[in-house]
């Protein structure tokens, strides 16, 4: 494959992102009231709507045409389908990329080896929503009989965040067990999540493709002890364990029966399996109905990509911005700013979505790439972060995309105060788009009072230089369906970005290293004779001896 | 004050990153033995440490004294005296910064505009911890005699995130009644924080000092009706609100009364003021003694600070590392990775300490600066990060510097565990040093019984550059004075570079503009007829479209 930054295509960026070094969105508001409608589209799907409005950003309609000119130039067509066709697309491990065949819920084929998987994700789905039914009716119980209250989900990275983030996301709409996560292997993070739990009415569902992740299995097997102390027999492990796996063998000899396994498959990366067995705490929580509902929006998120033009697309338009400002004008991080205390976990969801799929520096034939790939994703939920790190964004040197996300309505909640909300929301990106100049600051400053050479002496204080890019996205309303549209989005977002790079979007190979050294190092601090590396050797012997010392 | 860059000793810095172009940590640690002893210091106070290993940066002994060079030439020490004497060194806002003063337990007297502020301090102390211990002890009772179960802090900001952090982080001291913060506006917050609430049994903490917040008043007039309605009258909210503030008239009309009041004062920012009444929650849930102990901490990191050589001195060094590479290598983040789940919330008070006070773009003079300042702080507690992003922190193109922060031992969980948790941290340090070559990638892959051809074709996909540099910070034990030393650490790190930058690190210019647009788009939703500025004319119109589609 070309080197990307040799394409015609990206060259035209290069000289128009130069074109535009004097552009700033206070004068293109001013120049041109069409601006808005120019660069807003809305997804419709059924009750549900996803608007984009990116007019706050630094392009023009020229600049849209040739952002979508590289996606054509990279073939962003043919790689969509090819993921919706099952192809090997992760080319490092030899595997499909289908985690859209699990919010199908159609009885359309897929075939993956010539096998239409469509009739064992059925079968999976609805086993495990049949469990999770069981379990909130109280028809499936605890060692003692008793109904179970509290669910313990032990997984971590995509078996934690995104059926976490969702969990969190959906609060309002919970009537099942209260649901926890335990993710860390520090082992507190397993203490104080069970303190106030009763042992005969948790369950506790172990999260692991391969039943072997050290921090899940090492917090499973103190659940288990804390559980059978508890009880007073193994025997009770049966009605208190299930597992989310694809190894059969580990899952019984730990004392998980056949019937309680939930598999998925190995087209379904960690980050983007919360549409699988993994989210099996999500509709816990929620329930099958609703659980459906999640997938329908997904699903409606996935038609849309695959089919729309991609100047209608919104996943596609996303992932042309974002690269805009990676790749052209230097930004480095990407802010998510969802005005909705529910979202907490949004970004920290949407950082391993992101950062471990386009995280990467070489491309898909190896070769060391000449530009920037996936920046780093973060983000508080709004208005916290306006009282937080928005000073930076607002008044520091650098150039840090934001992406405001917000419903129009809170269907549980005051309404009045909801507007206060989403007037803060309109606000942040109407202040880092516009800016306040210097004289402004200085009018201000003199019409309450002040004198000229103070005024004068604050100004650049008091100045925001404005032109700051932000996207906002709003819904009608964050529900389970919207949910499902929302984390697609994202999902879909980061492929294209990896397509246009070139890149492996779905490998995770950079994690790997940090395993085989930890596995020696957990060895080395419990044998004073162990050998240590030569970066290690220090800081291990200063734990030894802080230990030491009492 | 000269412009910074244009110091020999900035342009000497400059050089010497040039010079480095070709250092690799590998070759470091291979060539010098001693390295980590050269790069590793320790604060000592009482039975606590602090371990800074920094030996695994991109620097040479000639770099540090180059750097320490710098922080002489800014006056560095003239800035810390000038802090801790009280001087105006919020020039913006004509104000002294003297959070240290808080955490100061002697009776060393100290003045502001001729007046002695200690006295003042112990007293606003004593009444509040003996709130504190009354509520803790069930002689404070709410309406109906019933004992304080539950404590909301409403309160946004620094009146939320380093009381919240500081609370969650020494979740194991707790012995007090449930503390829970609600800070967003989005009325969800409330509402779901409440529902399993028992209003006679809950205490509300209202924290403003203006007692004019938003965000916090609209909440705390919410919360008032919830416990009016349930217990029937008024005259309730006396014994289930006390306030934080510094506005007596708004806080009586409240219905609070002026001994239930905390003041502090206007040389305590926000963002420093966990040490001062606003630290009430974290009073409540670990109680007076505790409280002191984390005072104490801090107090002892600010005699550090103030008296240790530069190159002894955990906060300078810790700042001058992270200047060097937001100046010199073009690092626009920061991440902070703390080895402990009960510090989930560490790297968000950060965000808040840091990139608030050093998001600025004009230096004291109001000159706008020729370099980069704050850095985006983020990060997640490990070992959850290392199944999310650090993929892009092993293999991404970018350089992004990290912290690791963890502690010899867990002093209520499983020590075998908690040696599981080290040796990850401790591994993730030396996987971002070393890193595996091209040729050790496909040596363990044709070990592994892969053809030499697959081994080629994978090796770049697997091959992790090394040369990332990270601080390790290694304390015995997460007790509260030891997150007294961290906190502070923190603070000063942010101090120094604020110093050397030659910014105001303590006024935040930059929240206001959103909040006289947000108040203004806050009418305009209510009011179909009032103007909308150009750039919010469109959103705030879908806004209105969509809730009428129905």
């Amino acid at each position: 494959m070309t080197q990307l930054t040799r394409l015609p295509q990206w060259q035209a960026l290069q000289a128009e992102r130069n074109g535009l070094s004097n552009f700033h969105l206070r004068a293109a508001f001013a120049a041109d009231p069409a601006r808005y409608a120019r660069f807003v589209r809305t997804l419709v799907a059924g009750d549900a709507r996803v608007l984009l409005d990116f007019s706050k950003h630094r392009i023009e309609a020229r600049t849209l045409d040739l952002l979508l000119e590289l996606a054509h130039a990279r073939s962003l067509r043919t790689r969509i389908d090819a993921m919706f066709a099952g192809e090997r697309i992760n080319t490092t491990e030899q595997r499909a990329v289908l985690h859209v065949a699990l919010r199908d819920l159609s009885s359309r084929p897929l075939q993956v080896d010539g096998i239409d998987i469509k009739p064992a994700v059925a079968a999976v789905r609805d086993r495990m929503l049949d469990l999770a039914e069981r379990v909130r009716e109280g028809r499936w119980t605890g060692h003692t009989g008793a109904k179970i209250t509290d669910v313990v989900n032990l997984g971590i990275g995509g078996s934690d965040l995104g059926p976490q983030m969702m969990t969190v996301a959906l609060a309002p709409y919970h009537d099942g067990p209260r649901v926890h996560f335990v993710s860390n292997v520090d082992p507190e993070h397993l203490r104080t999540t069970l303190v106030p739990l009763e042992p005969a009415s948790t369950l506790f569902v172990v999260a692991s493709k391969t039943f072997t992740t050290i921090e899940t299995m090492t917090n499973a097997r103190a659940a288990r002890r804390w559980l059978v102390n508890a009880l007073g027999t193994e025997a009770a492990t049966e009605r208190h364990f299930v597992a989310v796996s694809t190894n059969a063998k580990d899952v019984a000899a730990f004392g998980i029966a056949p019937a309680n396994m939930f598999e998925f498959w190995d087209w379904v990366g960690g980050r983007y399996s919360l549409w699988s067995s993994i989210g099996l705490p999500i509709a816990l929580a929620i329930g099958r109905t609703r659980f459906l509902q999640l997938l329908a929006g997904a699903h409606a998120m996935d038609e849309h990509f695959r089919t729309a033009d991609f100047g209608q697309n919104l996943p596609v338009l996303l992932g042309l911005l974002g690269l805009w400002y990676v790749n052209f004008w230097g930004a480095a991080s990407h802010s998510i700013a969802p005005y909705s205390q529910h979202l907490a976990r949004f970004a920290a969801h949407l950082q391993q979505v992101d950062m471990e799929s386009n995280g990467k520096r070489v491309n898909l034939e190896g070769d060391v790439l000449e530009h920037e790939t996936g920046p780093v994703i973060w983000g508080e939920p709004g208005t916290n972060g306006q009282h937080a790190y928005f000073q930076l964004l607002q008044q520091g040197p650098a150039l840090i995309p934001v992406d405001f996300i917000v419903a129009a309505e809170s269907p549980f909640a005051d309404d009045a105060q909801h507007r206060i909300l989403v007037a803060n929301c309109f606000a942040q990106s109407a202040t880092l788009a516009i800016g306040k100049t210097a004289a402004e600051a200085r009018a201000e400053m003199t019409a309450a009072g002040k004198s000229a050479q103070e005024a004068q002496r604050l100004a650049p204080h008091r100045e925001f230089p404005g032109n700051r890019p932000s996207s906002t996205i709003l819904v009608r309303r964050f529900d389970p369906f919207t949910l499902g549209l929302l984390t697609a989005l994202y999902e879909h977002k980061v492929f294209v970005q990896g397509a246009i790079w070139g890149i492996n979007s779905f490998d995770q190979w950079g994690v790997e290293l940090g395993k085989q050294i930890a596995t020696k190092l957990a060895g080395a601090l419990g044998d004073a004779k162990a050998p240590v590396d030569a970066a290690s050797a220090g800081i291990v012997g200063a734990w030894r001896e802080m230990r030491s010392q009492k």
